[in-house]
């Protein structure tokens, strides 16, 4: 699993178990909700500012965006 | 404490801890050795691919690199 995938899944698994929109967190981050939602689609490859402003604007560690699924290594 | 002193704090911590040269590194992850010092100075940015790049080349996990010292989060 590529590194922009895995982030794009935690991204998103993160984003709805805090019941977050990706206008919300587009907000929250200072980021703009296409750019969000393109994050989410790995499109882009995200920096580790924008990996730490998302996990802060969702209350969580920015390592926890980059964490493979354990049973898919 | 900024996660690109995070991140160059760990790779650092990592690469000495598998007695691992700049150049050596450089060299495993296709990446100049300069760009190396660089990101251990946190001057840079880095992005996710280089993050997953580097932590391949030290046999660890992307999100490894990114964990803040628990002791001072």
């Amino acid at each position: 699993m590529d590194i922009r995938e895995v982030f794009a899944h935690n991204l998103r698994a993160a984003r709805q178990a805090k019941g977050v929109s990706q206008e919300e967190l587009a907000h929250r981050a200072g980021l703009d909700r296409t750019y969000i939602s393109s994050l989410e689609r790995s499109v882009y490859n995200a920096s580790i500012d924008v990996v730490d402003r998302l996990a802060n604007a969702l209350q969580i560690e920015a390592s926890d965006l980059l964490k493979r699924p354990t049973s898919n290594k």
